[in-house]
């Protein structure tokens, strides 16, 4: 139990502590933080209390440099902040330094945790990747040979990666000709989706030639964010071919501003998902690396927040391939992953019909649109739409862990026709 | 005409003036250059006869900061640096000043000249695309529906862009099944090619959400490099469905450590390439972009200097998407581009049999293997082979504006099966 008062149905349990970075309005400085009810601690702040190298990352505008000290560094610190935090630590009595230390959520305005040097984004959900291929390819035979033998995944935008409540311009390209034209179209798609997706955040990653083993893969991974990979679906449908998806989800990737530590997820591992076939070794691990943590999709019509509709519940622990297996798929070539490397997870949709996590496949591609609380329906997102994901654990008599909210508000396109 | 003694076949005039990176024995702090003759004027040394904000970019060991400041500033230093250099200066008469700024290249080690935020390869030339369209796609039906309407391209790794002379693992990964089987097979490849490509850097870049208009495109290109997008084409063809190339790619791309200007190549510009049909009208523009300049890949059996033969010859004046077009397409949605990042065109092929800019196309994946100066043959690399690029222009009483090389050599997988 922590001194600090936490609502039962708070995200940011003492048994959480997410790392996140912010700014106040009295501080432009980016200070690194902790999240805990409905307080943030400063690291920053408190450094000098912690060994020497946790307090030189602590004092850092960002995440990396903690990063890259390690599994081992991660667990100290996170031991050190819970008997910082509890009821009878020194901080606990000292009301002076809890006023400089810590800061009011509501006050903050959370900023990238991290610099990212690349982003990739996996396609591990099983179940989207028979909801794409059926629309997409062929109803029978919906996932390609490879599937079931590799983590697909391909590279992404890092630039535009941004945080949660960060406004979405919709974006402009070329779409497919009408029928019976040559010509592409051209203008704001008109087909703006949401993808709902967990990414993990790599610690200090691998030398250039020498993959991670799978053995190894979990020191290599800090935690975990919400992720919405924001995709313009006519857009890619039209430019896909052959070297994969750009333009139509470069705009923007948002991601949630608090990054969920593994070590506060282990307690919600399950088992995961039978491969079969099963993979080549360098894929295969036996112990669990699944979680079960509940993850939702809300849409905002023009950002009201009296009126939103829940459009999908879904569960990271639909993911068919682990983090580990992505991570030491990734770097099987010897591809070298750096510290704030992120890792989407792909769209997590699972077997019930409500837990599709996209609208392409929510409303069959706009075949069969979904209506809103307030009456109104939606094939794709509108201008003025806020799209809302939260996630948590729901175990009973264990602590929820959640991840606060990824946002985003769709704004119009400036371009004129 | 310089102070200092340049051969004609030089690929560093006073005419020239390539940026790069470089530290030296005495001093391990990256200093930027330029390269001039046999020589580097060591840009920190002279920082301080250049105005405030280009002083303090020269000061930085890398680039970023002066590709931040944008077209104007590159030309005033480009004007300043040539008045340095030319007959009659005051560094000329300055044999202390010489002694401390000017550092032979056979004594500097050369480093990645920028911090590269993001990368990303198109696939530009229409040779290498219809070459690549006949034997993957159909013979008479070779380029996808979308090519001559906009520059396909995808998001690369940047974590493994290594600077020319790095040693290039071979990489492992899966690769297609054999027939009648229906696991992959899996170990290092026995498909690993070469790119031959042409890369640019972006200067200063847009803010999210607001698009670069191709009129203002040439302000945020600062040069190009030689680009090796070293390729596993095995492992390509069984991982590239339906989201692209990923790990066939990952492991490792080689750029050349001088970046020529744009003002540098400005006289060898030629006719863009006709393209039918007409694209829309945010990838127009009718003053060419289009630069005639000869491109040279080598094979060296064992790094052995020599015994190269040459393979391919071809010319940057074969693309048939502009780097302005290329810029345009990228950021049409709104995406950001920040200074440093790298953008390759794709490989670059012509139309003639020896101008095909991969082993792929040379070979004829394999089927009609080359025979190199020594008697050997190779469907695809051998370890021990060290792939030379070499580009330069070449026309008559001009100066020769050249690359240098960009060359790598394959070492053995380290992977036991």
């Amino acid at each position: 139990m922590s001194f600090i008062k936490i609502d039962d149905n708070s995200d940011f349990p003492i048994d959480n502590l997410p790392y996140g970075v912010f700014t106040t309005h009295n501080c432009n400085d980016p200070h690194i933080g902790v999240a805990i009810g409905n307080f943030i601690v400063d690291l920053n702040i408190v450094s000098s209390s912690f060994p020497s190298d946790l307090a030189q990352a602590f004092q850092q505008p960002n995440l990396n440099e903690f990063l890259k000290l390690g599994h081992d560094k991660w667990s100290q610190a996170r031991t050190q902040l819970q008997s910082m935090l509890k009821n009878d630590s020194d901080l606990s009595k000292d009301a002076v330094q809890q006023s400089k230390c810590l800061i009011k959520q509501s006050d903050a305005i959370m900023h990238l945790p991290i610099v990212i040097g690349d982003y990739t984004d996996f396609y591990s959900s099983i179940e989207h990747a028979m909801n794409v291929g059926k629309m997409f390819r062929d109803p029978n035979n919906p996932l390609l040979p490879n599937w079931r033998h590799l983590p697909v995944g391909y590279h992404g935008r890092a630039s535009s990666v941004v945080i949660s409540s960060t406004k979405i311009v919709r974006p402009v390209g070329q779409t497919s000709p009408l029928p019976q034209e040559d010509r592409p179209n051209f203008g704001p798609s008109k087909a703006l989706d949401y993808e709902l997706e967990i990414a993990f955040i790599a610690g200090p990653g691998n030398k250039l030639g020498q993959p991670i083993p799978i053995s190894e893969a979990h020191k290599h991974i800090f935690g975990v964010v919400l992720m919405n990979d924001w995709s313009a679906r006519d857009i890619q449908k039209w430019e896909y071919v052959p070297l994969g998806p750009f333009l139509a989800k470069n705009f923007a990737t948002t991601i949630s501003p608090w990054i969920v530590t593994m070590e506060a997820l282990m307690p919600y591992v399950v088992e995961n998902q039978k491969q079969e076939p099963v993979p080549h070794n360098y894929l295969q691990h036996v112990d669990p690396f699944t979680f079960d943590v509940d993850l939702q999709v809300f849409i905002r019509p023009n950002g009201s927040v009296t009126n939103e509709t829940l459009v999908c519940h879904s569960n990271m622990k639909h993911l068919y391939w682990t983090m580990k297996q992505q991570l030491s798929h990734h770097s099987i070539t010897g591809c070298n992953i750096r510290p704030g490397d992120l890792f989407g997870s792909g769209t997590i949709s699972g077997p019930a019909k409500e837990s599709v996590g996209s609208m392409l496949e929510l409303t069959k591609s706009g075949a069969e649109p979904v209506t809103l609380k307030d009456g109104s329906t939606r094939k794709y997102l509108q201008d003025g739409d806020e799209v809302v994901f939260r996630g948590f654990t729901t175990q009973k008599n264990k602590s929820r862990i959640g991840f606060g909210e990824c946002t985003g508000i769709v704004l119009p396109s400036s371009y004129l026709a």
